[in-house]
């Protein structure tokens, strides 16, 4: 409730500004803070990616910027009226349609294309300092949940504890989840829903006393706003379970500092202390995979390349270890080659021996 | 229960055969049903997809069938010691790497590549008539459910209706799941999960008492499989709501009549009296989206023609008459661009019209 009538406040203000501005005859215009690589810093102290103070004004009376300042209201005035006054959700693509309409007594289409109206929703995140969430707007759900957690989701009491094998399916928002009961010591975030429903099966979450979640790929903002929910009000360590290549260390590098497209965003989403439990290129050696090692090609030697130039990883020795030994073995390994050791080897022997050990990448 | 020994009982047939012949000094042989466009017919009574009756005979000694005889046979063991003995599950991708390990004494790998341990498997799906996932074999896990049912997922009972904006994680494999309670009146099952949050947010499955399942894109086995139990074992009505496009409408085929890659599968995933409710051609004119139509391209408008010939649609007047109007207006339209008449419209509105007067295409 508080946090509804914060961002419908935040956009009326928006709007009364403007309206101000018109009833004294002034230029209205709309003040953005930049959203460029050029204005992307990273915070050494808070360790995160994070927007600088550049600014840049968008005006109404200006040839270069008056569809953009129409489509900035007028999205506004859709997320406010439809979306934050109704409680309801919508998804990128659904407020791309509403906002789809001719400008009245024209042929001119208000938006033609969803990058249009997404770029606008990135804009009213940073004019108001309110996250996508916050303005009601979702992206694609994807992910599971299962372990020692009870949640509150839209009323419902949801046993994390007693789902089966398919467990709890993530929705895209999650900031209005509230944790109810947590009995977890850690969480074990996986890139691949194959090793979730592994470690389910072998029921490692009941063992080991914890929560197990996964994406399936890439980290949608819903998951890591909640790991780092997790992290934050629960003070749960997380692990992050990806395969030995430079896209699994990516993935862990984005969930702990950012990304350069959502810097402006890292307060509600990064998690700095978040560790990577594996796999290691050091685990090749310390757990036998060297006949499960898959070649690179020149464009994964590129990219580890790029990755370990990363302010935040090319001071990190750890870290340099491994993209050393990665262009080294010229090879990756995936989580799945520990299969070979047996099929229950990752939730017998190697998860259990990492977290005993300490033996995290930081 | 039953069914575990069912699987390890065909299995173990199989062996014994092998040894039989080993032991009687003959040339082991293992009979396989051909899985190929040349075996693959429609069924007009069943109206599905299936395998003809031509078989091939895989022999140890004769140097084109040596490998794949060892790879059926050591995989075949893997899948009885390893999984089904033990009640365990794995992915296709950990197969590969519990059976990619050398011939003794040789540098040979017995599987060298995924796509050679998948086609075993696929293979001993049919010389067994065992399905993958009653050998214990499982792909990637997508999608989510809600809605009027109560489930027993490996000892947990899951109320679907108390599981806030997320749902039920679909597993996947669904064959073990036990319907203990159904309420519902038909399952709605999308492909787009934006949808899903949609209407689950809307609680349209409460005020229409069904139940909502979507996978995000293609759908998966274990959906299939879901989809078509509650249609055979709770005789409940599936629709299927799609984008209007081709491939909307090759989502439906496949649910409906099964595809040749899995035409072997066909009996264990088709859904035959499964109607489709839309996005359709005539919902342009009926609802007025004329203005959200996007463009085609040649790929578009080529795949058109191919999906409009298969045996099943091609004497189909309502879908012909669907792939001629995609033709002329050279478009296709997403469910999300009802969004234009309102944010619920498709909750309020589109789906209880066409659902009270069963406007379906079949």
């Amino acid at each position: 409730m508080v946090q509804k009538n914060k961002s419908a406040e935040k956009l009326r203000e928006m709007g009364e500004k403007v309206v101000r501005e018109i009833s004294k005859n002034k230029n209205p215009n709309i003040i953005i803070p930049i959203r460029a690589l050029s204005n992307v810093i990273f915070n050494e102290r808070t360790r995160t990616l994070e927007l600088g103070d550049k600014t840049s004004s968008r005006y109404f009376f200006n040839v270069a910027h008056a569809k953009k300042f129409l489509q900035t209201i007028e999205i506004a005035s859709i997320l406010k009226r439809e979306l934050i006054d109704t409680r309801k959700h919508e998804h990128l693509r659904g407020v791309f349609y509403i906002a789809k309409r001719t400008v009245p007594g024209t042929n001119i289409n208000i938006v033609d294309d969803q990058t249009e109206s997404d770029k606008i929703i990135e804009d009213l995140e940073v004019i108001t300092g309110l996250s996508r969430e916050e303005l009601h707007v979702s992206a694609n759900k994807m992910g599971s949940l299962v372990g020692a957690i009870t949640m509150i989701d839209s009323g419902d009491t949801i046993d994390c504890s007693k789902l089966g094998r398919g467990g709890y399916s993530i929705p895209s928002i999650t900031d209005e989840l509230e944790f109810k009961k947590v009995n977890a010591k850690y969480v074990l975030y996986m890139e691949k829903a194959a090793i979730f429903e592994r470690l389910n099966e072998d029921k490692f979450w009941q063992k080991n006393n914890c929560i197990l979640v996964t994406s399936q790929g890439q980290t949608t903002r819903g998951i890591r706003r909640l790991l780092q929910r997790l992290s934050e009000e629960e003070k749960l360590p997380i692990y992050v379970l990806c395969d030995g290549d430079i896209y699994g260390a990516y993935i862990y590098s984005v969930v702990k500092y950012g990304s350069i497209a959502l810097a402006h965003a890292s307060e509600r989403l990064t998690i700095p202390n978040c560790k990577y439990i594996g796999v290691t290129m050091d685990d090749v050696i310390n757990y036998d995979l060297k006949k499960q090692i898959i070649k690179l090609d020149e464009k994964d030697m590129s990219r580890i390349k790029q990755v370990s130039q990363y302010d935040w990883f090319k001071d990190n020795k750890n870290w340099q270890r491994q993209f050393k030994l990665m262009k080294e073995l010229k090879g990756k390994v995936e989580i799945q080659s520990l299969a070979t050791r047996g099929i229950s080897f990752i939730s017998e022997v190697y998860l259990p021996e990492k977290i005993k050990n300490k033996e995290f990448l930081d």
